[in-house]
């Protein structure tokens, strides 16, 4: 390979300075990968496209490293992301904007595949504005991306903006697939361990489960357990009612690879992040409703009722009934302990 | 000055690691300095104020070097930056999100003054969702920041989206005050040239300026003329409109220092940033009118009218009349001479 060749194959400054390289850059990559999703590049400002409901907006920056993991990448982590943060607020996506900060010198192949699986991830939703950046090497991690999506609260969706308020005691909790596969995942790619096997990361696009639910009267809940995993929605459920959250052990699905490998390297999957699975508090008589709704669906096959709503208990907040019948507190994280996971 | 105390005056990757270094970070830095107008930390996506007219969307990143220069800082250009793009499309700001990317070791208080000129840019608009992460020493240029802005069509906006089929020859260009300043003044900052003196950022929000023409019947087309300055901004109308751009040398305001400044360097001031300007297209007949309305405005108060659209001219669509009289053709730019300016 002659330097030439080189040049051609990965990013440099040129591609960031506003001029013909970029320009190049842009449409090759991103708008090739796009097609008929892609934001209109003689706009300042695109137009939303026309619906009903009240509008709902989140954003997310995604620095996970590495960029490519088994199940996914940075380009469709950042939509799922953005996507599922609608989904649990009772909200259908309608458009994205994308921001792209790229470094020196990574492989424009690289970036291919990134926009490549974002595209696909978007589906029909389009990504009406976007801003590419350059910085020069050593000033970046590769790639960084940040999202927003702009949604729309479902006609059907009952799920109030503080859903939390409505948790009581007796209140199931459910979790829609096994828990922690996209931390275990994207740690087993970053430290090649050897041990990848069979594991890859859960990230999807939650709305099919959220579609599922967000229509029963007595849904009180959805979130999607990323950072900090599980456990962290349990506190942040105990933080937020006052009330206490007892799972069980027994019932929390957590997938054979993810399993073997927290126990050979120590990690809690409680604690790991899920990049595709929800988090739903219902009451107790719909709970088997939930549930058969969920197991219907392919992403939600494996969902369970893995706990329930207790009364306020101050010292022991989140726990778990072990497999052996005892109890165990599951205390609140400091630091996460996979960062760059997202 | 002992460690203990360096380490709580720099940003650390605990601060990223979504616990309680993180929480307190945003609570002490972003949601001191936005107070009402700050996001629920509760709530994944953040619901619209309510709006009449269509919707518009923009989305910028910024990755600015230095983080702080004479006249504004990151923080500040960033709001302008996404407020700017809705002006010029006729639309009035409603809502900001925003990300956040930190690199290790970053001064807290440098990161306090960014989010108070944020904050202050922000002005009553709302930051109804956020994202902050944390990227290890080496991998970040201190800050990045992005921003996605969400506006409403105002009710009195004649421009329609795309604006530029309107332009006929004969039309007059209007820019809003002296050009080039903020890419002079960015430059200087970096480079530490010693030739600061009074020169300073032009970076504002122009919103004042768009409501004032905006119901103009015979406006055709804003811009604000950022990345590639005033010449990049007569080569997109030319390239859109297939019509020649025909400018005056001596009509064109622009500052004294900036002149100085570039006459030392040897840049062209047509071709730096701004991003406080505005550059608009109107029919001859509204010409006055527009330039009057303008220069009532503090922000406009050394707008001129500064050029003319022409028939289409193949080998010169973009000309400036010298003060000599003769025609000197503005090439398109294939890069950006100054990088890094937002």
């Amino acid at each position: 390979m002659n330097s030439r060749t080189d040049n051609q194959d990965l990013i440099t400054l040129a591609h960031g300075n506003g001029g013909r390289h970029m320009r190049e850059l842009i449409e090759q990559v991103f708008l090739r990968a796009l097609g008929n999703q892609a934001p209109d590049a003689h706009l300042d400002a695109g137009a939303l496209p026309s619906h009903s409901g009240a509008l709902m907006i989140t954003t997310d920056s995604f620095i996970v490293q590495p960029l490519e993991f088994p199940g996914g990448n940075i380009g469709s982590l950042a939509v799922h992301g953005s996507f599922n943060d609608l989904a649990v607020s009772g909200a259908e996506p309608l458009a994205l904007s994308l921001n792209v900060i790229i470094e020196e010198g990574l492989p424009i192949a690289l970036l291919e595949r990134v926009a490549a699986a974002l595209a696909e991830a978007a589906g029909h939703v389009p990504v009406i504005c976007a801003d590419t950046k350059v910085v020069p090497r050593g000033e970046g991690g590769g790639l960084y991306l940040a999202t927003t999506a702009v949604g729309y609260q479902a006609r059907d969706a009952t799920l109030p903006p503080m859903g939390l308020a409505a948790i009581s005691p007796g209140d199931r909790l459910l979790v829609s697939g096994p828990v922690g596969d996209h931390g275990t995942a994207v740690m087993l790619a970053r430290e090649e361990f050897g041990l990848s096997g069979d594991l890859k990361s859960d990230t999807a696009c939650v709305l099919a489960l959220t579609r599922a639910l967000r229509d029963l009267p007595e849904l009180r809940f959805m979130r999607d357990p990323t950072r900090g995993g599980l456990a962290n929605v349990c506190h942040e459920i105990a933080n937020a009612t006052g009330l206490g959250v007892r799972l069980s052990q027994s019932a929390i699905p957590i997938s054979d690879p993810t399993r073997a490998v927290c126990e050979i390297l120590g990690f809690d999957p409680l604690y790991l992040a899920c990049e595709g699975r929800v988090v739903a508090v219902v009451a107790e008589n719909i709970a088997e409703e939930a549930l058969r709704r969920w197991q219907a669906l392919e992403l939600g096959q494996d969902a369970a009722i893995i706990g329930e709503i207790t009364e306020a208990r101050r010292h022991a907040p989140v726990s778990l009934i072990t497999e052996l019948g005892g109890e165990r507190i599951l205390m609140e994280l400091e630091d996460d302990p996979l960062p760059r996971i997202c």
